[in-house]
């Protein structure tokens, strides 16, 4: 993703002041979570690992990994509309151990042996307990979003997304492993599958805030299409870091999704729109065969993926900001939001 | 399990008729679930597949496989305090999905390529997407449940202990694969694993069937530590089955988890209460070292292995009927669960 939160030695990014504000808050309510209830320790611990609170030996060590970026956003939507952060805070736990969940489980599917410069939990403690801290993890999120402070209906309310959201996300990872066998995938499906994989929770992040903060309908209806924008924006931004990234954005080499063979949308687009003689070779770069990478990066290049995708990651954000227009917000809230876009996706939000 | 549901030549026992009346209705409720939302079509037939709903090239097939006690026993709690088993019946089919979800899971942990006479899930679209079947089951388990037709703090106490649930189910889980490995486990800490494992989602079924149907206090309790009780027996059965197991009753071989090496309450008990020379057999097959099955199954039959789990099936059935004593239930409600309970392990429920 878009380094989020990263030093770069220049003054702190408005994302970075509130991680620095929330983040602590945050991990001290997913710790709780964690620690509920009769478990076994070693389970949990293995848990623990997934956040960084403990090292491979299990020993506690005092720092988290990760970025937090979703259950901040839950936070923020909640405080926008007048709530606070702490009647939130149970549900924006819950979204963090949902994504960790997640992550757990495709680290399995796609045999990745280290996550955030660390080795994944199942290369650690094998594939069958890394499904079970997974699985603990799903049941742990599902418990902990019924203890935000709200009103049971919309305790409930929330529930019932949380579900829907927590089945788009197992089918957009469904979706995600029938496309890496297939060899005709176009851009639109491409985009279906990532809005259910990563969309629908940074979509259900911000609605939920917003729900807790007890927004009016068209309110809610309006951070809803704020996230979903957002969400998009941020799904094609992180496909163009897999490729261009400059390393120190994102720590990433430029051209990693191209070695990998990911068939993500910069490269399904250009494959869909560009002219001769880059079209040949994307087309058979996003059909499975073996292609060149440097090759495929000079047909992207010259084919002017890059700047059609980064148009799109514009697009999105202008329908963010178009999305709050309808909503009953301070014009602080509503900057704090457009700000917090523009920094995850690295791109300025156009002016409407 | 012992041969629930099974024909065998004789007049139906009361499960069977139970089973007959709200299986369909069950299985109604479960596809319903199945089919909420923008699913693509061959995720959805993957998981219909395991209900045996369709076979292994996803053609419908006319029929269910499994029992569907669990959701039985909730419907029937439900309409023991006075409800309608249409009320409940939301939770009874999250019941019997969220099972499903922790088959599919296991079967993967286990390497195990048949269930019910069939190929498993992963055998038939490889781990990865055995996984994500498992994870979307969970999610729409866990939606299932919020539909009931209860008032809405019911419903949000009800989501509550379901997350309780399915997290104690993952913590059996992961133990139980730690015993595999382990060569010192004590009858207790088995006792503690399969009351997770297994215990937890019975007693979850009839305490969520009598909360829908608006049990008081006293009789809510009454009915959960009869399921408690019901649960701890169902187990012990099961474990005697898969060691003495006649054919005609469940379909497995005697001696069937000895040979593959299962450590489960009678060999543990035994191991740990026999006298010479079959306490030193007994706990060399505990600790995992080659044994010969006929000289194991030898020790604890003169050990008297047997008779002692059938003790302790009994005792916890005279249990669920002590609990049945406290709750403010008529006398055909409560020879009902009796009688399931007794057809459930295959033992008479002892006079109190």
């Amino acid at each position: 993703m878009p380094g989020v939160g990263e030093k770069d030695g220049m003054s702190d990014t408005a994302l970075q002041r509130m991680v620095k504000k929330h983040g602590p808050s945050i991990d001290r309510e997913i710790r709780r979570c964690l620690a509920l209830g009769e478990m076994n320790t070693d389970f949990v611990a293995m848990m623990a690992y997934q956040f960084g609170y403990v090292d491979e030996r299990l020993r506690p060590i005092h720092e988290s990994i990760g970025k937090r970026f979703r259950p901040l956003l839950c936070l923020i939507a909640c405080e926008a509309v007048g709530g606070s952060v702490e009647q939130a805070m149970p549900v924006a736990a819950g979204i963090e151990i949902l994504h960790n969940f997640s992550l757990v489980h495709d680290d399995i599917e796609d045999r990745d042996a280290t996550r955030r410069h660390r080795p994944t939990v199942w290369k650690l403690w094998g594939e069958a307990q890394g499904i079970n801290v997974g699985d603990a993890l799903f049941a742990i999120a599902a418990r902990a979003i019924l203890d935000a402070s709200a009103d049971i209906a919309t305790v409930l309310d929330i529930a019932r997304q949380f579900g829907d959201t927590a089945r788009a996300l197992t089918e957009g990872q469904y979706l995600d492993m029938t496309f890496e066998a297939r060899t005709d995938v176009k851009a639109d499906e491409y985009s279906a599958m990532v809005a259910n994989k990563t969309g629908a929770l940074i979509e259900f992040s911000l609605w939920a805030g917003g729900r807790i903060g007890d927004a009016d309908e068209k309110t809610l209806n309006a951070i809803r299409m704020f996230g979903r924008e957002l969400g998009k924006a941020f799904q094609i931004q992180d496909d163009i870091s897999g490729i261009w990234a400059s390393q120190d954005r994102t720590g990433k080499e430029p051209g990693t999704d191209l070695r990998n063979g990911k068939k993500t949308l910069p490269v399904l687009l250009a494959a869909e729109h560009a002219h001769e003689p880059y079209r040949t070779v994307l087309n058979a770069y996003a059909r499975g065969e073996s292609v060149d990478v440097a090759q495929v990066m000079d047909a992207l290049s010259k084919s002017g993926a890059r700047v059609y995708a980064e148009e799109r990651v514009r697009a999105h954000l202008a329908g963010a900001r178009l999305a709050l227009g309808s909503a009953q917000l301070g014009a602080t809230q509503v900057s704090t939001l457009l700000t917090l876009a523009a920094e995850l996706t690295g791109q300025p939000v156009p002016r409407s």
